[in-house]
């Protein structure tokens, strides 16, 4: 065990990830939520929201290129994109690497800790919030849904866990999946992150249920964020558009022709994510309850 | 973090993962490291050697999968296949899984622990070391690969982690690659474990390097083994064969004729696993120092 | 370092004790509670109820000799003793060395408890449930002050912890004190252990404030129990004899015409616990909320 | 349960204690040692060195009200004092305290530490660098002890502990003992801190070995510290005076004459300290070596 300064994050019901600990820039409790920007040893700059890591400055490229990449290349030409969640702003920076997209708009339910984000995390969001294609709405993501008019090309759901706080369970559900479809058009692309498929694996296929309810083509990945302790779940859903049809070079072609560059997503890795099979703790069947 | 009977496990030189326990079934130390054989609340029985865990019930098939078959598939008809270490015979339960293999040799230098392993640890094994092709030889590695006269066709380097006890360092160096090619005829294939390219990134590199002076092709590829808290490295070279010209086809169609059945690798695996890039952390390279 | 195989206690409502772990002996679920009895390497053999060690070999006899010895020496001739909790039946060891004790009944919620106990805790009990004085009835202990007819010189309260588990609690409360009344003569004495004034100073108070109702003298005195994590406090009380009158001669010549022998407690030992003043930590005033 | 932001300390060589961090003012390394200054949920403002905690906000009263004003009150006229060690200004504090002080000296190898206790530790130190009496010396005590040629009355050693950071060690050997005594008179008193008997008996052993070869009375004592998980132990040691000689009421006496008041230490706790038994944990002769 670590000695000295350390975050101690659960990784599921039954295991804890101890990380040594840097300095605390921020400790504070918003409206919503428990907020901690602190720097870590082996991973940099940290975002912490109720003891759950969402973005280190060591793999968040990791994260936020898989959930939003694979879904924008899906799109053949996404303008106008939605995110819900990702209060960071890096999935905002993310989204306006692609040249097609107008209109950026990322509704978080926490106004505070976008406030904070903007002010001490700017390794992340990189002056995305600035764009003048962004705007962002302060506001509970399944009202937005449900009372606004705009339709989108791309829905991010870059949400807290589903098993963490109870903050965005609602965004996980089938009802929510429904309401959704009001935002989209008819050949529109989701993506939601979906947490661990090994360690929560009701939950998880309780998610890929309702999704799957809601949309006739459901792509499942996942990708090991190290700062997670576990490799962290994406499904893509679309009426019309099928991620797993994309060729490496397919993939390649449209970043570059997008002006997209990445650390880590590339059509290799395109063509991997839509090969590699989900996996689920047998375990941890026995321990998830699906709420 | 977790209450009650834990495991506290070393993940990187500043990260831990502290798992529920629920039972130790062998605590002991035998002439070589520490071996303990325990039952996790989430991940079963399980081996830890000198404190990190070599092998969980929950996803030990996801490693053995990960290191034999890639490797045997490689060779178009491996016959004689050496395993250094691996003395839990799960590697030796994969490898004879392939109908082409008439003799599989396992050398571990830890009798004690080989013993224990047989007693408690079927749900591993499951018989493998009573199969009439398998032979185990009690006999540190380095000796073996020295004194030896015979060559392989495949030869498994199923060791313990290049960072941690020290019993495994010299099996990653540069002159055992050099010794181990008089094992090897001109067709040979050879994988080795390489602990985590992410947290010990010059400690990798160096290994990468060492097996780049010795053979013509070297494929790099990781796996996410949740009870390591990482997601784990493999090098597989060959001065003949390249496992990234392999279709999913021509690896299924291998796997069909030879009768392996599988839970996790399949031609898909095989394929995503050739085009995920290798990551670092940037944070880990000014903390691993290579010996 | 504290890697490997470890138990991890909950000290305080923001603190925890990590503790080497060799071996587990048991680990069930009774009716009641959760019983783990483990070997630890620092404390030897422990008994873990609900996550809280309750007894180690390393330090039991500090704990038990506190508990027990000053109660009955405040009483100038204790014959008959009630022990309510206490299923290691080391408080039985301890009480029955008292020549002047005819009979020791000890009444646990729990029967499995004792079971196990009496088969592992050998160490602890040291054959006490064989003494023909010693008397066990598996019995909730509130059911048994209300229903049972007898009255005792000496209550013995070695109850699990008040913010512990909720097995308990209902024996801290003023009613119970009220009724435990009908057991006592108008000089028996009573003893409680009262968890840790210092980390739950609210829940801590909460029990003197019903016990000084109950009775004309009341002593508070605290032992640091290693294994805790904390000094355990205690509580002695009567409305006739006042444990603080005794001086170090007077106790020590009683323990010796009683025959007792002990390896903490002494003549001088009860004068210093009567002379120590109780602490309470500030910062935990604001945490520790009484039920 | 402990997750979020924590602080890990080394209890004994087995045990940790985790408590619950709010935030971090300072972490920096000097020439000497790491030195932190944080904010712990339920011990408020704290000083850790090495990874070992000095001094808290909710409990350094204790610690250092129990080693300074027993040795003073044992000193008839304490009027030239020596703290080696004591970097927080705590030790200063309490010697100040007493009418009779003429001149305190305080000798600390790490300026560093001394300039950021100054800065950050006024809840400890209270202004006592600034009193007219006090001097401060920036210089190894060894040394010091060697070179100076200054006689004191009392000489406090509040190092930290023998078992953890280097820095301390050569200032519990028998040698530095002998030294030690051209710093005292015919009457002077000395007093150290000591770690655990408990969790480092033949450490223990052996610092009192150590003082007994150089002073006729020697008086052992401890006090449970919460912050540190154990119960700190004392030695007491002069060729004239003995502390457990005096009545509680001489002591409360003194404390009036001199005008000191205190939160913890007084005539009764003094009288109990003198009695209660040293107590060792057998299993950890096992473990602690000494060096």
């Amino acid at each position: 065990m670590n000695y000295g300064l350390t975050v101690i994050e659960p990784v599921s019901r039954r295991s804890s990830l101890v990380m040594s600990l840097k300095n605390v820039l921020v400790s504070t409790r918003t409206k919503y939520q428990r907020v901690q920007i602190v720097e870590l040893e082996e991973f940099g700059t940290a975002l912490i929201l109720d003891d759950y890591i969402q973005s280190t400055e060591a793999d968040e490229y990791i994260y936020h290129e898989s959930l939003i990449h694979p879904a924008l290349i899906t799109h053949p030409r996404p303008e106008k994109v939605l995110i819900v969640g990702g209060g960071e702003g890096a999935s905002l920076r993310e989204v306006l690497k692609h040249s097609t997209v107008s209109k950026a708009v990322m509704v978080d339910i926490d106004g505070e800790l976008v406030e904070l984000a903007k002010r001490y995390l700017g390794v992340m969001h990189r002056g995305s919030f600035d764009d003048p294609r962004s705007k962002v709405i302060i506001m509970d993501g399944l009202k937005y849904i449900e009372e606004a008019t705009e339709t989108y090309d791309v829905v991010i759901l870059d949400l807290t866990d589903p098993f963490g706080s109870d903050i965005a369970r609602a965004l996980y559900s089938s009802e929510f999946y429904m309401k959704l479809k009001n935002r989209l058009t008819h050949d529109s692309v989701i993506v939601s992150q979906c947490g661990s498929s090994f360690f929560y694996p009701n939950t998880y296929r309780y998610i890929v249920n309702n999704i799957m309810k809601a949309f006739k083509v459901v792509r499942e990945y996942y990708v090991w964020i190290p700062s997670f302790g576990y490799a962290c779940n994406f499904i893509i859903a679309s009426d019309r558009y099928d991620p797993a049809t994309l060729s490496a070079h397919d993939v390649d072609e449209l970043l570059r022709r997008r002006g997209v560059t990445t650390r880590y997503y590339s059509g290799k890795v395109h063509e991997a994510l839509m090969k590699l099979p989900v996996i689920y703790n047998s375990f941890s069947m026995n321990i998830d309850r699906v709420y």
